[in-house]
């Protein structure tokens, strides 16, 4: 596995990351981490390779999109010194462009998208030594559906920017479309956007998969 | 106007209906008709016809299925004397089809539906005078969308019932598609089922629209 | 109709305009826009004319009257830079002085009244493209009632200015006593002040009709 | 003063004798004869009598009607064995005819309230030596308003019904009056029907008056 | 009666005077006088001189000492500008020294209690032309009973101020006493300080009869 | 020490032994022995004598007087086979007499409470082996303090029954008296009769005392 | 894996199992399963294997020991019709003989576990196609402990009675001591019984293991 | 006994001493001290020497560790001026290395606990003139158990500074020993860290026999 003993990791992000985690801190004991798949990324660290000792931290904050990041960058992610650093953000900067399409304040749009995602992610790399940049996905089988299609350019300028630099790259609606043939949407989201924990189970597998983590250890 | 003075109005039906209304009562003052298209209905009828005293009754029960409406229909429907009955149910006979899969008692399929509402519909008739039979819908502009594929389904089903016993009828799906054409679902309903204000304007609007309700009366 | 597309609407005013909108943003999902009349121009506007975008504000504050409007007017109404503004106030300015006679700091006399509404009128005319007065108004039929007649006087004085200034005027006390001719007061309002559901019907129908909107648009 | 030692004196009625007091019991200590005029008219009566030792019994409940007290008449008056018993009740009787007039199983008409209080005060008085009726009344100055005018009549049928049958009668509309020509309706209650401490002061003198209590007494 | 057209009547002291009103206010309608003494004495006004529209305010706070008034007294009182100020308090000075013996810092002794008072009555005087002091008092007819004693003792302070200043005094306890004599003290206070509402009309009446209050005015 | 291994101790009596206890268990962690002596005498007895596992169980009730004990005797007592059965009952009986003199349905005199308690002892002695007899007290110093005398009253009843039935006496009131000399009341109780943690204290070591408790042991 | 296309998985237990899942359901949306390793064995069912269409029921009571089972067997299992079961229990049955020692009613000793949980087990073979049964565990590393010992006695009962009914076995405490290896137990759960996320993770992956669960399948 | 007439006896530590006191004060009246061995020891002192008027007051804080005590000990120590000071901490310091291991800046190691424990002691001693150190505890009977073992080691190091320091010292682990002989250590606490009453009985116990109680005074 990639994850080597005593790293800290640290996920940041929007209401599916943050799933009503401990505030600051992020960590801790009874349900700090939340109830989404940061949650069970770390159970699952600590149940199956528990000699490492990851330190996993939570830095969510529901509602957020990609400006809110940056505005919290400095405090919330380089001071945690992390040796991992998990981004999945985007799904609020597209949403509020399609549930209050008059609030134009409240958009964030794609080429702001791009530019903030990547300075952050430039910032960052020197100082962290391993990046890991998740799309954001929209639980909407039907690929003409117009919110879908805005997501799925997020997740491609997010795929482009992790091609850039070099990061670790998980197209999580690749790995929710698996699970949308066989299951309809609402059977793993009610509004297609906040995962049942189903959907964060996804979310934890791709993350898990991509740093080699092996599911058969004993 | 079809409504006449000192007549009385009930409305059925699920969570839609429902809207929080006072219960069992589901009629007086401090919001006893809830919060949704009834209440609305209700109120634009009093303010543009204060005079015929309208008595608007909601017995809208969330989570109700077409068979849950049969268990209660003498109690809830009959037994009130309506002059007018108004249906709307099929939301969750259909839902439940998509977000619980699995558990099959929860479905209502649509021979059933057909079957028990056409029996609500012929045991009523003779003591009512005047029926209004309301489509379900589902806020999903994508007509190739499965469950939006059912609920026409059973948008027909409830058409073809008003045909065949001489019954008003209102294509709510319709009436949504309008709006549906410029707005994202997201707009009208986080999770495609429970309208905002909006969305209950259009199904008041629907309603009274069919009942000759005049919106330039003075 | 006299809105157009894309532009934005504000209301301002007391408890009836409030009625429990989220502060301070005053729009956006889940019921932002408050449970009155607001609430329900808005949701015509979108169900009616979905294709328009108009943007809804509402910046009521319980308990105000013209002078707390006067100390919020940069904030609350300036910074926004609406195209149309809508102003309803007197209800508290008029109703101390008959609820709490003796503490006479907390009326606002009709002078003061008159004055302040007026320099407000003035001050954000070359701003805002689109002004609307509405009266305050009184829930009680006898003509004679004491609170009824200071009510009208002030009712007088928001017409006065609305004719010298040239902008929208809306005698909302006109609209209410048609329905007070066939409904006893105390099915509109208990307190004779915040109205019921029809009441509200009866101030957005007032609205509406103001702006030219079409009720038979289809 | 004409209650004397070791007596009880039970109040009957509706929300404006309730005031939020002890269920069942409607004695004892920590606010359980309620906050309305029950409580004082207790309170002075230990204040200013303590030897007599008057026990005050309070069975009001919030939204009765006469019919309501027939019902449970014989548990909350009868079984109780009281020396003095006074009724007041009727506000509901009326106010349903205005604030939900098109409900008519809500209302109480003169003819129905008229035998039913005489019934019970008939049954009553053989049994309990002191019955003392009080008219309802509408806290409204205008007497032409058409609830206030209902609600005099009923006062008038109050009377009648002491007459003839030779109670102690107090008319509490007159009595507020009084206080009407001096202070505006909303002063005294929002609702013109539920008072404030001082509508229940006017209240309390009322009956204290009609009883011979002696304020001077020291 | 001594208080005239348009006067403001103020009050201040601890919890018996605070008895859970509006702050900061400490008028208004709603219970903002709290559910004590100085909320009878506001009825009584009301509905006996409706015509005088005299104004009452509350400013008791719940276990203030002399000390405490003393801080606030340019804020709470001062700045008011009353035109009467009764003033009752001692209570805590009092009960600390019994019920938290070894705080020495939370008791306020006899010399300094009678310092700061007559600093504060002194101080007032000048401004406010109507002034009433009240005595503390304790619910124990045991004149031997220890706290009782020192309560006594803080009440002479109190009548001797009020001698050398030509204040209205108000001998609570003697009001008291009359009662005690008759009912046993857990009738009018569980704690033997905080009243039962008879109580609070034990206080009203003792204030209200030093003003001249006309208990038969009709 | 009196009490030997795995004998089962149960206490019962009025909200001094209820303290908030689990309910209807009496017994088991989290505090269900309540907040007061019985919990100080089971962890007393736990503490020091870990060795000998006695159960202790806490069958009080607020509010309950010797008639109350009487109806629940079978099912709260007897029912559980205890080794030693503790009462303390009686401050209900006296109090109503005190605080609600003119409600006497609420009140036990000295011969209903004297043949009721001796009832419950001489039924309960054949089946269990060990009684105590506590007494009710009052946290009064003045010992012609109305209410006091009545409890010496009670006390002395308790003493009587103790003595011809042979079970063993605490007297509760003697215990108090020694810290009386030193505190006033209202340091123990602010009503004088729910103890602090102080007051259940010299209630525990009364009780242990009594049954031989070393507290020097090791 | 062994679990094959619309099957029905049901477990049963104590508070491990419960984790506040929807009562008396067991199933559906928003949480139904509660937060344990049930709802983790489902979502990894439903996210790797989605076309199989696996139901899962929780009937999991907190504090619940084999006698409890017992009591509901019929109603809570058989009458599911399940064509899995997977038991865990005995927590309970050992733990209150160590934290509530002396209350021996409460215990449930190792011949009544194991004759209860083998008339379960023979009583449910006919009828349930697939049976598991889980052991009982304790989070404490120290296996000399005298409840961890219990415990084992316990789990070895458990594993004795799978061998002779020939049904699936998991040795959770197995499990657990791999992980006790690398981390203290009061990081898996501060009372030693309730575990963390990651001890349901534990939980769910020897569920998993054990019944074929492919975790590269893709 | 080694504590005087009116002297003041401070406690400070973490959530062990804290037991829900009230904040900032610690002490008073209604519980003020909270509910653990705090309150007992106080509740003892009055009892038994009521006259000597001791002066309880409880400084402790959930949570914290000794650096949190150094952050806090001017304001919570110091400026108290107390005649005797309690420590007892380390709870924390020891309990983060187990429970949340990879969060390092969440543990005290042993030389920073010597250290700082150290030097508060040795800040204080010149100012108070009665120090009491008190040991941290661990409720696991298994002295080879890990982190017993380093609560022991710190232990260890309060002894070695009470003897260098030449202040009263209190072995809390010998004494709860004592009792887990006898008790499993589930009985005492749940998480092994928060005792019971029985418990917290232990400590006031050790504490008062160190400073000569004399239970058996009268």
């Amino acid at each position: 596995m990639l994850l080597h003993k005593g790293q800290k990791l640290l996920f940041i992000g929007d209401s599916i990351t943050d799933c009503d985690r401990a505030k600051p801190a992020g960590e801790g004991l009874f349900g700090a981490l939340g109830k989404g798949y940061v949650s069970i990324v770390d159970a699952m660290l600590q149940a199956v390779y528990p000699e490492l000792g990851i330190r996993v931290v939570n830095q969510g904050i529901s509602g957020n999109n990609v400006v809110d990041l940056q505005t919290r960058w400095q405090e919330d992610v380089l001071d945690h010194n992390p040796d991992w650093l998990s981004i999945m953000i985007g799904t609020n900067d597209v949403w509020r462009q399609y549930d209050t399409p008059f609030i134009k304040e409240w958009h964030v749009y794609a080429d702001k998208y791009e530019t903030t995602l990547r300075s952050l992610v430039e910032r960052t790399k020197p100082k962290v030594g391993n990046l890991v940049l998740m799309t954001p996905f929209y639980l909407e089988s039907n690929e003409q559906d117009a919110m879908r299609r805005t997501m799925d350019e997020y997740g491609a300028i997010v795929k482009k920017i992790a091609q850039e630099t070099g990061t670790l790259f998980i197209d999580t609606q690749a790995a929710f479309n698996v699970v949308l043939k066989e299951l309809y949407a609402a059977t793993l989201a009610w509004d297609r956007v906040h995962p049942t924990q189903t959907g964060h189970v996804v979310l934890a597998r791709a993350f898990l998969n991509k740093v080699g983590f092996e599911w058969n250890r004993s």
